[in-house]
């Protein structure tokens, strides 16, 4: 795919899952791309240091489609571990399992761990002649020009000059920053009241899975969760999800953080091991969770642009997160291909055609906290649900779920899968109502029938 | 009033206004106080060196009063040279000029120059034994901890430890950025669509007023505007203000600026002089307006606070930005005199209790541009002024128009200005509509009346 079109020197700041996927789809189409990232290569570090910030992955279509798109070998070898998850496994307090499936065709999607395909990703960085990867360079500033953009580090690192920049350098993006002061950027950054903590369920004996496999288990409390994927290994990775006045108020001691676990989850109790447990809540660290909305992405001479968390961090809830960005390098390939390497075109389209799907998708994921921790236990939710599949069964691809539109459908957008959605809430209210105006006049009529003729 | 509970030594980042009112008010409690400005001391620049980006200032009663408060002498010696305005002055295309007092009591606001009333207070800041002023310090970062609050500055400029911060540094503050490092920080910034210009209108022959003194002056025209305050030596800060997208078309050829300017401004460029204009039009910086929004003001433990821009930036179109800043420093100084020096309580309580008062004047601030550049030549806007201006002749302070309550009365806060104008509005929304029903209904009855009868 090498093209002179494509000629230039190209920073991918931050060597994570958006920045590696960047970075290979760059170097297909024949830039000479450096990617910078302040961490030092995590391959060098023991294989039992769990980071305890994860929050384990589910990838699906869109994901799974971006990663064929840049090229369909590498999609096969990053995903040859995973483990796909077909529904929700609901448990309630008394330990009794209900399964809700994602998809009326058997649709899944996919968990696998974070730290194992960012090496693999690295790994294959290194096999690609126009990458180079610079460990442990943090970016402090970038001097924008219209020619080269000077980027510039800590601790006397030297100072490297690029064409143009692709910042993949997450939620705290500096390269965003950086871009703040050469666009008028509207930027939003909003906390939710919640905080998360890394648990660990371990493989029983033989390595088998203590839970079913292939299930995303939820305990849903209401205002707070715990939440289990499993890893190819037979451990599962668990979250726990609450408000962090909740949080605050049971650090205070040991007793209490235990009875609130025994109380609320005696069934992961049981496997987990309570004692064990208890420490992991104590000690591992409580992470937020933070929504970052941004407009325009780019530099208006496209110069730089924003890609994946950098652009539009989301919460968790929707298992988005990592398939939108991967989206991101899809959407902006293509465009870089429509405009034969413009930059200033395709990054303008970008932002002008990307914005309304980003801000949809960070609203979904917001709204799925609700569903993940509460709805999915109430008789309305899953009423609506059959409902919703009933419609989706008969009507085929005229009708689906939301769920499936956004997790098994990579040719319908985030802001169409919205509208359609609406749509169909819509028809499905009005039949509803209609419903019950019949039922009611159908009984009056009924009603006042016998009396006259009584 | 200083005082053992106020000891302490803090930083003040930046010397701007707000910057130098809270250091007066620190000082005065008691705390040792170092003010770090990254540009240089402004009273080194010559004095007929305009800086084109000010905008010109009008202080009201909330600025009036937060200076009293913090010393009455100091107002009194600050406020020497205002050019009070009592009222709104319209032109329209054709030079006629109309005027729409700001208050039914002859109350005016105050425009003074940003520059003079900056160097004064400086002057006032090494007066006072307890301050220190450095200026060319430019904060790069702050490390936050329990106790000591490290502050690094550019150029090897030696750091410097407070127990202390107060961010004063403007829209694009560091110690805001450097706080969201310390505490989860929701924050937006948002850029209208309007560029503005800084223009002159110098004094007449002999130093007289080219334009009436005591108004400020707006010519509307809908999506644009130009305004001119006046300046105490009978020059006019002028400021024109439009679309990004406008002045860019506006800036391909001198022909077309002179064009426009003469088309929509016919009256005001035969006293500013065409050419003149057309050149500064041209070659004056295009300065942004940016809304920046924060929550929480402070870190939790006490250990910094923002003020002023640095928490709130918002467009000039309210007169506001100074008066709300400088009520910052008295809201902020009645708490921590009230919790007695203890900062963890006074800087989350000022959150809790400003924040609402602070989105409601940054939302006031975006719709008064409607108001300025298109609604003032409205028919149904003036009705609807002189109504709402009658029930305040009739009712007195129980019925104050939505302009009073901000401008000329600093014990009602901004929410609660917002809660009773909208019930006000509503009020006369009410009457309107049962006029026109009992208007109408009164005719129905008469005509049938006259048929019946006919």
């Amino acid at each position: 795919m090498s093209d002179s079109r494509f000629q230039g020197k190209v920073a991918v700041i931050g060597a994570g899952l958006v920045g590696c996927l960047a970075a290979i789809a760059l170097a297909k189409r024949g830039y000479d791309v450096t990617v910078l990232e302040y961490r030092q290569d995590p391959r060098l570090q023991s294989t039992t240091d769990r980071n305890l910030r994860s929050i384990n992955l589910a990838i699906s279509a869109r994901g799974i489609d971006s990663l064929k798109y840049v090229d369909p070998e590498l999609c096969q070898r990053l995903l040859h571990d995973v483990v796909p998850m077909k529904g929700r496994m609901i448990h309630d307090l008394d330990g009794r399992q209900k399964e809700l499936l994602y998809g009326i065709n058997g649709e899944h999607i996919n968990s696998l761990s974070r730290a194992t395909l960012n090496n693999d990703m690295l790994d294959e960085l290194d096999t690609l002649e126009n990458i180079t990867v610079c460990f442990e360079y943090k970016l402090t500033n970038i001097d924008w020009s219209e020619t080269k953009q000077v980027c510039n580090f800590t601790n006397d690192k030297p100072s490297k000059s690029f064409d143009f920049i692709v910042g993949a350098d997450g939620c705290f993006s500096t390269t965003r920053e950086q871009m703040k002061r050469g666009v008028r950027m509207d930027y939003k950054q909003e906390y939710i009241d919640c905080c998360y903590i890394e648990l660990y369920l371990p493989p029983g004996k033989n390595g088998q899975f203590q839970l079913t496999k292939n299930n995303l288990h939820i305990w849903p409390r209401g205002k707070f969760m715990l939440i289990a994927l499993p890893n190819s290994d037979g451990s599962f990775t668990v979250t726990f999800f609450a408000p962090w006045k909740q949080v605050d108020d049971l650090m205070i001691s040991e007793t209490k953080v235990k009875q609130f676990l025994l109380e609320n989850f005696p069934d992961a109790m049981d496997i987990m091991g309570i004692d064990s447990t208890v420490q992991e809540f104590i000690n591992n660290p409580k992470g937020p969770l933070m929504c970052v909305e941004c407009n325009p992405y780019s530099m208006s001479n496209g110069s730089g642009i924003l890609l994946g968390d950098a652009a539009h961090s989301m919460v968790p809830f929707y298992g988005q997160g990592m398939n939108c960005g991967f989206e991101d390098v899809r959407v902006l390939m293509e465009l870089l291909d429509k405009y034969k390497g413009d930059r200033q075109v395709a990054f303008n389209t970008y932002t002008d055609t990307r914005f309304k799907d980003l801000v949809a998708i960070n609203q979904l994921a917001r709204e799925n906290y609700k569903v993940m921790s509460e709805k999915v236990t109430s008789k309305w939710f899953n009423l609506y649900k059959r409902i919703d599949e009933a419609f989706s069964t008969l009507l085929g691809n005229k009708w689906l779920t939301m769920y499936t539109m956004i997790s098994f459908r990579s040719n319908i957008s985030y802001s169409d899968a919205v509208r359609r959605d609406n749509r169909q809430h819509n028809i499905i209210k009005w039949l509803s109502i209609s419903g019950l105006v019949t039922t009611t006049l159908t009984a009056f009529l009924y009603t006042m029938n016998s009396r006259i003729t009584e």
